[in-house]
């Protein structure tokens, strides 16, 4: 069992261009390091939703978060969110580099 | 529901003499940004353990990992680690300054 999951030594996932992901994770817990160089964007990413349930910090850069059908959010560096299981949510990134550290229960079998 | 957590706008709970605490969350997943204030530590916290899982990203900072009996692992801001389920571990700070990103399932009720 690997504990430590220093940045240098994890594999980066190129996402799409642009968006390069790093993952630790324990059973049922999934922690995605998530960096995207493409900003900023002149609209939001379309709408994405899934089962699993979301809690997320903004470490670098800014974005304005899209939730269902709420006003959106301008959030920097040092915020948070929390989206819940199936709602539908997006972001627009604002600067340069934003990451994101995004974490899900269950496991996103789909990043690994 | 409250999607947006934006730091000014969460309440700080005090943990101990220089260590704070935000939480947000959804229904099995909780993210707490810790900040400590009281390093560097001139040795590591107590070890303890939890039946919840934990991911966390290092924000700010440079501390010593201790998991189980594995070798302390110095990490620094970007990088992070995962604990599973009842394993002890700890950290000693080695900067003035540390932020942990620390995400868990299922919920920490000792922290709401």
């Amino acid at each position: 069992m690997e504990f430590a999951g220093k940045y240098d030594q994890l594999k980066a996932t190129k996402v799409s261009e642009g968006i390069e992901r790093r993952i630790v994770k324990t059973e049922n817990l999934l922690l995605a390091n998530v960096e995207f160089s493409d900003g900023p964007t002149s609209e939001p990413d379309p709408f994405h939703s899934h089962y699993h349930e979301q809690v997320s910090y903004i470490a670098d850069g800014e974005v304005f978060l899209f939730v269902g059908n709420e006003e959106k959010v301008h959030l920097k560096a040092g915020d948070h969110f929390a989206i819940p299981s199936g709602i539908p949510h997006t972001i627009q990134r604002l600067t340069k580099f934003v990451r994101i550290i995004d974490c899900f229960t269950p496991i996103r079998e789909d990043f690994l």
